[in-house]
């Protein structure tokens, strides 16, 4: 399908796993993900040593996830100031 | 330590497994944050339901991170806008 053809599919690697994904973003986009998510999980780890990886993996979720919700009030706190 | 009793500690549920989180944010920042994250592992799951939990929870962090990003860069270009 050409519709299929223009996604982006790349192989990133995160904390030693190769993950395949594909979607509508650039390259550039997918890689700053994949190596946000892999410093993350690094990160955990070290403070965590004995943590399994689905926890860490969990907790980078979480992490990650309030990065986003924190960013999305504050754009809408900004958004309601300038109103 | 008087810095550390005004935490907000919160255990919440995410994917059937309570994690204790920590952090200087509200209890409603932390339950949001653990509901998103919860509904995108099992909307992966359904999509994907023979992926192990680990996978199923890096590509859940993938997508909180391509969500921030998204929100980051969209940020960033409204305000190169206004200037």
């Amino acid at each position: 399908m050409a519709d299929d053809q223009r996604k982006t599919k790349k192989t990133v690697t995160i904390y030693g796993q190769q993950y395949k994904v594909v979607g509508d973003e650039s390259e550039e986009h997918v890689e700053e993900v994949a190596r946000l998510v892999d410093e993350k999980m690094n990160e955990l780890h070290k403070l965590n040593p004995y943590m399994d990886t689905t926890k860490l993996a969990v907790l980078t979720a979480v992490n990650m996830g309030h990065e986003y919700v924190s960013l999305k009030n504050l754009s809408y706190e900004q958004k309601e100031e300038e109103e």
